[in-house]
């Protein structure tokens, strides 16, 4: 057998992954689509006609690079924020801006805390530089500020991920208590706070914006409320210093010229963001109400997805998810201990709320072994 | 002073740097626009109108999350390569798969081999990861095979970087002589052979499509040929483990879903190419009789740009440089010891390069201090 190139002892350990397996994967294995796509939180409703329409009309200046200081994208999240230019970093999507939050803040074997069933994304990119993951179980149904707090001080964490809204459950804490828990973390800590489905939930959740700490970045995206999920755009923002770290090692060139453009449309459209966050209010009572119908639990939600306590364990839920795939109806669900009874429906439109409404009846029986 | 969380020891010591400061900063900076945008080796002609239409068709479709897997993109390029699936990987531009490259076969202090002069961005992920950067002079404004060899032996190198065609200097080796290279290099040593320019250059240039080796790691790009610089899609090609090695780490949701769609679309319209690929030799010419005309000495290039050499040093390039900027001309120059006696220009539009030679007698002049 040849020699190969060893790879980096910590890259060597590692699996071979993809943190979420897409529904295009899925459909080539099953050989046929789907009919609802509500399993990704992806916002059905598209993006602003706005930004699709600008899209269109810049696809031509793709032969130009991207704009690698992502100016004029920083300028308008600046001004939209009220902040500095200085304190945004614009990455690849969320995906991009915590894999390098990872390499800045975590080292072989460094504790990075997070909750047990959080965002696997993060995990993926913590296990990369060799990071040791401190997993808190969620608290009905939330993610445990003081569990997170307690590792994070018993660990004597460099990094610590929360998400509020959170993922998959839904769920949020309201901003006094965020606030409470930034100002108790250890002041070496820092806290990448996630708010993806910032702009979805209550405003009452969302901290005052506050760039004068070192030892938090916030980070929202384009993925969600802006529908621009395939664009691949978010942004973080923090303190000036915190932020200008990410110029030693960010791909400069790693958002492209059409995210930026997309972007910053998205951004300058709020009117068209008001009336999805409408839609998306009432599309979380039809799932809701689909539940109830069904005599399963739907949870309250701050996001473009409701999680629904199927009343069982994480066999039955299981069960529930793979009778909605046999049927074609794109759907996830939480896997951690606790939270694996239940499943995760995405606000879709009308029509694939329709579909999952007549499937369900079906799917529990079947699931129920009736 | 407040105590802030530590970056890694690794970043902690990294410049904030740009690898590439783009036309626009320098726009922003200047407070006026270029006249000609010839510095960038990008591909002003555009890509392929049916690439463009495809993007604007897809727009509206970014509401949802890219396929992770970059499927039918990898089912493409490995069609037109004549591989596998299994040997591709797609990335967010060559830039993104040679960051991954860097923290796959790069630790701390480890020697990495390049040509001094060579391409910025690669030495930047290999500072990011702690690499120790081991460089080695052009000869004859030629990447050294023998150089790169012998230094790769002597340093022990895990990484090696090579780019056929190379920038900035625009020069080629035959394929046999590029074979020669790969065959006589450890079988511990991962190379990068970067092929940016890869359709622009001499088909010789090229060495056959062979996927058996597991320490080589061939890179081509959308951004150059095909005239999508902004949209940020490269592809790697390779072994199969080695490509499957790339999952433990990358972003799998970095590429985004209209870069998937649009590197598809220009793969699929080779006959644009080929148009692109004349006007582009006829740029070459024609950058070259206006370097003639002015006594300057342009180099045989087997990519879209040429670097003239102006016949004095370093600093008297620089000089042409900065009276093309302050013309209004955006042009680039190497920085290497050496290389540096040269300006670089891109093969622009016809009325760009008019520009260009209208302007360069009196750049010249004044550089003269005539």
């Amino acid at each position: 057998m040849p020699k190969r190139p060893p790879l980096t002892p910590v890259v060597d350990t590692l699996p071979e992954t993809v943190p979420f397996v897409g529904p295009e994967a899925q459909e080539r294995e099953r050989g046929r689509p789907f009919r609802a796509r509500i399993g990704a939180n992806e916002l059905s409703f598209g993006p602003s006609p706005k930004v699709i329409a600008r899209m269109a009309e810049v696809a031509r200046d793709q032969w130009m690079y991207c704009d690698p200081d992502n100016f004029d994208l920083k300028v308008a999240t600046a001004a939209h924020l009220g902040v500095g230019v200085e304190n945004i970093v614009v990455g690849e999507g969320i995906d991009g801006l915590l894999g390098l939050v990872a390499r800045m803040y975590a080292g072989p074997g460094d504790a990075v805390v997070t909750s047990l069933g959080a965002y696997p994304t993060f995990n993926f990119h913590v296990a990369s530089v060799g990071g040791r993951l401190v997993t808190v179980p969620y608290e009905q149904d939330r993610e445990s500020l003081e569990g997170l707090l307690d590792a994070v001080r018993r660990e004597k964490a460099p990094l610590v991920y929360l998400s509020n809204p959170d993922n998959p459950m839904g769920s949020w804490w309201e901003a006094d208590e965020i606030d409470r828990f930034i100002a108790a973390l250890p002041e070496t800590t820092m806290l990448v706070l996630d708010e993806a489905y910032g702009e979805l939930g209550p405003a009452s959740a969302l901290p005052a914006v506050d760039v004068s700490r070192p030892n938090l970045i916030r980070m929202r995206t384009f993925s969600k409320a802006y529908g621009l999920a395939g664009i691949r755009c978010g942004y973080a923002f923090g303190e000036a210093q915190v932020i200008r770290d990410f110029e030693k090692i960010r791909n400069h060139y790693g958002v492209s010229r059409m995210a930026q453009v997309a972007g910053e449309a998205a951004l300058a459209d709020q009117a068209w963001l008001a009336e999805v966050v409408a839609k998306v209010a009432a599309g979380r009572q039809r799932i809701a109400s689909i539940a109830d119908e069904n005599g399963l639990k739907p949870l309250a939600s701050a996001t473009n997805f409701v999680t629904i306590d199927c009343g069982g364990d994480g066999d039955f839920a299981g069960k529930v998810m793979q009778g909605m795939l046999s049927r074609d109806v794109f759907i996830r669900k939480p896997m951690a201990p606790g939270l694996d009874r239940c499943i995760r429906v995405s606000v879709g439109l009308d029509h694939e709320l329709d579909i999952f409404a007549e499937e369900l009846p079906g799917v529990l029986a079947a699931a129920r072994g009736n």
